[in-house]
C-alpha cells in the first residue's frame, strides 16, 4: 500500500513493540490447568510480592516521612525528569558504599522495572542482543524482546550456588552484544555472589568490552553471615548501570522507586551519549512520584537497621524450614538461598515419572494439595520449582507438608505411586484459580 | 562488524531511540541567551506547572485521600500493571459523561505523557506517522519521533479560536497514518472547541479511518460558559484512545497518575490487538503509584465542585487582565482562550523589525524585564508567546506591565524605538538564568 493510497476500511493494526511485548510467566500460568482442592485452602507460593499476605510492612519511619511530604504541600508540583536534586543526593550517599556515586549519577525512575527499561533501552538497538541469565527474571526478555532485542541466555550452575557458567557466558557474547545483565543477589535463585566471584564476571566483561546492566534491586537483602557487593564496588574499569530501588528491601514494591546509578569508567557512557540518553528517555514519562520522591532522604536514613535485620533474620528462618523440610522429601532436591526472597526447589523428574514436566507436576500439586510455586519454565529453565519465602511461618510449614505429601504420593519409589486416585480433573474452583492468575498476571515481578 | 569479530576496545553506544527521544523545548530553550535584568524580579511565565507559584493547591479532601491509604497499610504491594479494580472504577465512572465507559476501558498510566506514551506505541511502527496540531504541545513529537515515527502538522486557526483547519488536516492523511493526535482543551492554545467543530474532526477520522488519541489531560477546564465535550462523546464510530488523568485539574502534577480510556468502536481496537497491546504494554513499568490508585476513588468523588470551580474563575479572571492588559500594547494580538491554563500572543513582528524572531524577542524581553513566556518555535509555530495564566494575579500584572512596556520601547512606531539604549549585553546573571532552564528543562510539559 503506497503512501498515496486511500484507505477504504478501518485497517488498525497494533504496534510491533506491543506486539512483541510480552510477560512468559504470564502466558506459562494461563495455560495452566489451575484447580486447586476444594478442601484445602489455596497456599500461593508463587507471587513475589512481600506485602502480599500481611507479615511484612514497612516500617512507621517510611510511612512518616511520605505523611510529612504530602502535608507539607511541597511536593505537588512536576519534579525534574530525572528526579529531585534533594532526593538524587540521598540516593548517591545511600548507594555510597565501597565506590563513590555522584548525585548527577542518578537517575529516579518509576520503579526498578522502569529503571532496567531505560537501561535496556539505551544501550540496545533492535537487532543487538543481550545476555541474561537462566534460570532468570523474566522482565529482561519482556522489556529487550519488545524493543526488537534479541535475549541470548548464559548458565548459572545450580551445583556452585547458582553462580555463572562464566565460560558460557564468554561464548555467548559476540560483535551485536550491548550489554550483560547480571541479577545479585538473584531471583529466582535467591544467590548471592561472593566479591571474588563478581571479579570472574567481570574479567568477561572487559576482556569481551561489554557494558553491564546490574540489577540490584534485592541489595543488602541477604542472610546473616553473607555479604552484598555491588557490581560496581569490585571493578573501576567496566562501565556499569546499576538497577535498584525501594521495592523489596523497604517492602513497598507499589510505590514505584526506583534508580539508576551510572558508574561511568573512563568516560565511556559520557562519550558514548548512554548518559544523556537516560536523561532524554526519562523525558518520555517524567520520573517518578513526587511524594515519594521527597520522602526519600527521610525513608533512605531513617529507617532503623533492626527493620532490615528483621526482614532478612524472617526470611532466612524461612528459608531454614522449608530447606529442612524438602530437604526430606525424596525427588526434591533444594538449593539453600543465600539472600532475596526465593528458594529453587529441583524436582528429580525421573522419579515421578507420571509427570511429562515440572508444569504437570505443578498443576497436579494445585489439583491435590491447593499449593502453587512457579514452574521454572517461567525462568526459562526446566524442572525445578520456584517458592517465594515471604508467606507466613505457620503457611510456609503447611504448604512445605502439602508438597511433602504429594511427592510420597507420586515418587515412583513410593509403595503408594499408584494406588491413589488421581482427584478429579473436573473440579472447577474457577474462582479460586481465576483469582490466582489475576493476582499474578499483571504483575510483572513476580 | 560481522556478529563473530571480536571487539578490541570499548565501543559502546546509546541506542537510536536514546537518540531520537528528544524535547524541543529543552534544546530551544537551552540555546537562548536568559539573562534577567538584576534590577528586577525574575516572572517566568513559562512553567506549565500550576503549582509552582503556591497559589494554586489540591483541595484538602485529596490530601486526606491520599493519606488513609498511607496509613491504611493496605496499598504498599503491586497492584496489575493496567491498575486496581477499584481504581480502574472510578475512573470509568468519572469519565461517563455522555459516553459509557467500562472498567475494562481504563488502563491507569504513571501520568498522561505515560498514557500518551502508551497510546502512540501501541498505534504506531517505525516509518508510520501521526498527525499532530501545530501550534501544539512537543511531547508528542518527543514521544513519536523516539520511536522513528514521524511527526505531520495540521494546522489550527488562530482566528476561529484555534479551531483545526480540518481541509489542511485531510490532506496530510496517507496510508501511513497510524493515528491522529487531537488536544482539546489545547496547550498551548487555552482553545475549547464546540461539539460541531468536534464532528468535524471525527467526519475526517471516519473519512479516512484514521483512529484518535484524544489528549484530554485539561479536560473540565473549561472557563465559565464554555463547555467540554469529550471526543467519544460526540461520535460512536471512530475508535478513539482518550488520555487524561489528575495532573491538571486536580493541581497535582508530580503525582504522576494518568489513565487511558479505550473507547473502541465495532470491535476494532480489539481485533487489531490493541487493546492487549495497552495491556501488553503497561507490563513494561508496572503502572503507577498504588497509594495514588488507592486514592483515586476518594479523590475523583469527594473533591467539592467548588474547588473546580474556584480554578477556572481564578485561571478565566487571569487571562481577562493579561487580555484586556495585552490587547493595549502595539504590536501584539492576545487570543482569548476558552479553558486550560495558558494564552497565546501574537507578536506582530513587523512591528518590532529589530528582532529577526520571536526568540529573539523573547531573549530581549527577559534581558530588559526579567520576564520570560514560551517562544511559539516550542509549539513548532512563528511569531507567538505563550503565556501561563497560573502566575499569582499581582505577579501577572506586574509582569504585563513590564511586556507593555518594552513593546512600547522597541515598537517601530514608537517615537523611543531607538532613543533607548539596549541594556547591556554582558548582564551575566546566570544563576538565574540556569534555574529557569532548570524548572524547565526536565518537566517535559511546560
Amino acid at each position: 500500500m503506497s503512501p498515496s493510497t486511500v484507505r477504504r476500511q478501518w485497517e488498525v493494526a497494533s504496534s510491533s513493540t506491543a506486539q512483541n511485548t510480552h510477560n512468559p510467566i504470564r502466558s506459562i500460568v494461563e495455560n495452566l490447568r489451575l484447580e486447586p482442592n476444594p478442601e484445602k485452602p489455596m497456599i500461593a507460593l508463587s507471587i513475589g510480592d512481600p506485602t502480599v499476605f500481611g507479615n511484612l510492612k514497612p516500617p512507621v519511619e517510611v510511612i512518616d516521612a511520605v505523611q510529612e511530604c504530602l502535608t507539607s504541600f511541597r511536593y505537588n508540583g512536576y519534579a525534574p525528569s530525572t528526579g529531585y536534586q534533594e532526593a538524587r543526593d540521598a540516593v548517591a550517599q545511600y548507594s555510597s558504599e565501597g565506590v563513590t556515586v555522584n548525585p548527577q549519577d542518578v537517575v529516579l525512575c518509576s520503579g526498578c522495572s522502569c529503571a532496567l527499561d531505560l537501561c535496556i533501552t539505551v544501550l540496545a538497538n533492535a537487532g543487538q542482543n543481550i545476555l541474561v541469565p537462566r534460570p532468570g527474571f523474566s522482565i529482561y526478555r519482556t522489556l529487550a524482546e519488545g524493543l526488537g532485542i534479541q535475549v541470548k541466555f548464559y548458565n548459572l550452575r545450580p551445583e556452585c550456588g547458582w553462580e555463572v557458567d562464566t565460560a558460557h557466558l564468554e561464548e555467548q557474547i559476540d560483535a551485536s552484544t550491548a550489554a550483560l545483565v547480571v541479577n545479585n543477589p538473584s531471583n529466582p535463585c535467591g544467590s548471592v555472589y561472593s566479591r571474588q566471584h563478581l571479579q570472574e564476571i567481570l574479567r568477561v566483561a572487559q576482556a569481551k568490552f561489554v557494558p553491564i546492566i546490574a540489577d540490584e534491586i534485592y541489595e543488602h537483602m541477604v542472610f546473616p553471615g553473607q555479604t552484598f557487593h555491588s557490581l560496581a564496588s569490585v571493578s573501576e574499569d567496566v562501565p556499569i548501570l546499576s538497577c535498584s530501588g525501594l521495592t523489596k528491601r523497604f517492602l513497598v514494591p507499589g510505590w514505584r522507586m526506583g534508580w539508576i546509578i551510572i558508574h561511568d569508567r573512563h568516560g565511556i557512557f559520557e562519550e558514548s551519549g548512554v548518559r544523556v540518553g537516560l536523561q532524554r528517555l526519562s523525558q518520555r514519562i517524567i520520573g517518578s512520584n513526587t511524594l515519594i520522591q521527597g520522602a526519600l532522604a527521610g525513608i533512605l536514613t531513617r529507617t532503623p537497621q533492626k527493620f532490615f535485620e528483621d526482614t532478612v533474620n524472617t526470611l532466612q528462618c524461612h528459608a531454614k524450614i522449608a530447606y529442612e523440610m524438602l530437604s526430606m522429601v525424596k525427588g526434591l532436591t533444594p538449593v539453600m538461598p543465600s539472600g532475596a526472597m526465593y528458594m529453587m526447589v529441583c524436582v528429580n523428574m525421573a522419579q515421578f515419572p507420571e509427570f511429562q514436566s515440572e508444569l504437570h507436576f505443578v498443576e497436579q500439586m494445585v489439583t491435590e494439595e491447593s499449593v502453587f510455586c512457579l514452574p521454572s519454565k517461567c525462568f526459562d529453565y526446566p524442572n525445578y520449582i520456584r517458592l517465594v519465602l515471604t508467606v507466613p511461618e505457620e503457611q510456609l510449614r503447611e504448604a512445605c507438608q502439602r508438597i511433602a505429601d504429594f511427592c510420597e504420593r507420586h515418587h515412583s519409589h513410593s509403595p503408594n505411586t499408584n494406588a491413589h486416585a488421581r482427584i478429579s480433573d473436573k473440579l472447577t474452583n474457577y474462582s479460586t484459580a481465576h483469582a490466582l492468575i489475576t493476582v499474578k498476571e499483571d504483575g510483572i515481578r513476580p
